[in-house]
């Protein structure tokens, strides 16, 4: 039996997880596919879960008390569980994933936690880790794409400055409506910059449809409009092929609606929000030197006053450490920390195994969970060996489990 | 850096667990009693703490957070953790040590759990095994002992149905007022059942005013008032003076208050009668059979209906199975289990060793956590062989943490 754990609507995942469903004939398997509560339709008090007074029981150890219910339910209640389960998730998913092996050893006999960033917490990964990594995909394709892209920031500024300018920009990126403010302007910024690391997270060598609609090798193609020096409007128009692509691959929409502020595409950004303003502070920067974005610090006091203002909470920036092991985790046993170098999330994640049962396997050329992806004839051989590990940990475990009970007391 | 955790003020607990203080010097460690919360002075909510709207905050869950944030606190809120730290308790302490390894390997290297009751959960356990070894330690000494008791509880009935019998048992029991009705008389039986599973629980080689003032192997001392066969008033007066010994050992009660309630002598019962109402149901029940009790079966759907009348909660049966491991302990590391086979609560205690690093530890003529009270001369070999497999464990535990700080990965 599986489970596989992710935030969002729990069928883009089990639609995009096929790695589950390759193995489990072979495991004779059952998988179960459980929604994170207020993610996709799981909202404990409907169109309210989200309200102050009710979003107080979103959080991580909920989860997590949630999962080992559905389990206990699945195996029938019973004192002596007779069924080895093991847990799936990739990246939050990839965390819980991990975080359940961790708190509730006897309920999962193992986790394969794909780019999970579980070292992503205040003082354990550097600010600016992330950014640098999105950075890297870039200019591992062409200086000049990274290059164009800095120089981007301040170009989409200087045109905001006049209405003709505003105009030529709207036009260049085909926005559904000009950048007129400040507010405006931040949005457009924001849009931009979480669009460059959705690009490096699902920087796939096949066409996907996963976070949103994408050819295969996304950053390569889009780098190809930036494959020289530019400047100006030359450079907006340019950027305006990036966003194109982005936002547009599938021909569905006429413009590009940057206000929206969805920021991973079909994932449930609202309930993330909240978790990060209480247990899942993962502090971001960027100083424009070592990544291609304006320099933006990480200030936790201005984070937390944001957070109270929207939730009336103050984010606990320790909490998830002492939850869930911090730089201890060799303390725990039977997880698979797997990371593609593609991922920026990989700047978060257990790059060096740390016993003899937590282990690291990293992958070269992967983005984002790529290796619970269904297998696909441009998968990188790296992705096939990793997932031969995987399967090579999940029989150990469960081999474990059947030894374990067959020399358990009795009462 | 030890810690040590107790259900009920931390003080009593502090005196009566001289093995930490003992071998403090020789670790050299920082020895640490915290309180759990809503016992002792530790009330959230000053004296409203019991009250159906503040008394949800009491959970063992909750309580082993408390415990992670002080050893944070202590270890300096720092992402790597110098220090190494054991966790030591027994009884519901005891289980709390073993679940804060269980759910908490990152903070604490291993936890010794003295005489915890972790199997005394619906399914887990026979609900008659505490009464069954609470009355084996009355045969033991003198099967008229166990026998007589067996014949009282008919004995105090009969001398309840009348006005002068009234006053006979309340003469030979010196109680401080006498049992007129129905109530009275289930209050007089729970205080005597209470008194024989204390005295077993207590039945300690020296003199100790741990839970109640008593002499050296209490159970020995009163059996030898019940050491043949008798019946009627005779029997009354000798079950008085098994009473008196309990109650008044230090000479400081007048009379018997067999009303109080006070089950556990120093223990707070409240905050435990809420646990056993959510979390904590451990069924009990009596035949008189196997056992020198009324029978008494175990019946949930009372229990549950009383729980709700009381708190307006209804306890969840498997929550502690789920939450703490269950009938699957080996998948966790660095407990040992210790019990002694003059304790009751064995009943419910891990005698056989789970695997490597989980490992029981069973010691002979000791009574409850005897293990980790100071060493006095009167102590059992058994004991004091016990402990120092204690200190091996507690070495073993402190070598691993340190050699897995010298090679943990750096930022």
């Amino acid at each position: 039996m599986c489970v596989f754990t992710f935030q969002g609507q729990i069928e883009l995942f089990a639609k995009h997880t096929g790695f589950m469903w390759e193995i489990a004939e072979e495991f004779k398997a059952k998988i179960v596919f459980a929604e994170h509560r207020y993610y996709g339709t799981s909202m404990p008090f409907g169109k309210k879960s989200l309200d102050k007074e009710h979003i107080g029981y979103l959080s991580s150890a909920q989860a997590l008390a949630d999962y080992a219910d559905l389990i206990n339910f699945l195996q029938g209640n019973v004192v002596k569980p007779r069924y080895p389960v093991v847990a799936f998730g990739g990246s939050y998913g990839g965390m819980l994933a991990a975080y359940f092996r961790i708190k509730y050893p006897h309920v999962v006999v193992g986790a394969i936690a794909a780019s999970a960033p579980i070292h992503m917490y205040p003082g354990m990964a550097p600010c600016g880790v992330f950014n640098r990594l999105v950075t890297s995909s870039f200019k591992t394709v062409d200086i000049n794409c990274s290059n164009n892209i800095r120089q981007s920031w301040a170009v989409i500024r200087n045109y905001t400055a006049t209405a003709a300018g505003q105009e030529v920009l709207s036009k260049s990126l085909n926005l559904c409506s000009p950048v007129k403010n400040a507010t405006d302007l931040d949005k457009l910024m924001e849009f931009m910059q979480s669009m460059y690391s959705t690009l490096a997270m699902v920087n796939y060598p096949f066409a996907s449809d996963f976070l949103t609609s994408l050819p295969a090798e996304p950053v390569r193609v889009v780098c190809q409009y930036l494959n020289e020096t530019l400047a100006g409007e030359k450079l907006l128009k340019a950027i305006g092929k990036v966003v194109d692509i982005f936002s547009n691959y599938d021909k569905k929409n006429s413009c590009v609606n940057y206000k929206e502020g969805d920021d991973y595409g079909n994932l449930d950004a609202a309930g993330w929000d909240y978790q990060a303003c209480t247990e899942m502070v993962m502090p971001m920067c960027s100083n424009g030197v070592n990544d291609m974005f304006e320099p933006q610090p990480w200030n936790f006091t201005t984070y937390s006053e944001e957070c109270h203002k929207k939730y009336g909470v103050y984010p606990r920036p320790e909490m998830a450490r002492l939850e869930y092991g911090g730089n201890r985790l060799q303390a725990a046993s039977n997880i698979v920390f797997s990371n593609g170098l593609r991922d920026p999330w990989t700047g978060g994640g257990i790059l060096d195994s740390l016993s003899d049962t937590v282990r690291a396997v990293v992958i070269v050329d992967a983005a984002h969970h790529l290796d619970l992806m269904p297998s696909n004839p441009s998968d990188p051989e790296p992705v096939k060996i990793a997932r031969n590990i995987h399967k090579q940990h999940i029989t150990r475990w469960i081999n474990q489990f059947r030894e374990q009970l067959m020399t358990t007391r009795k009462f």
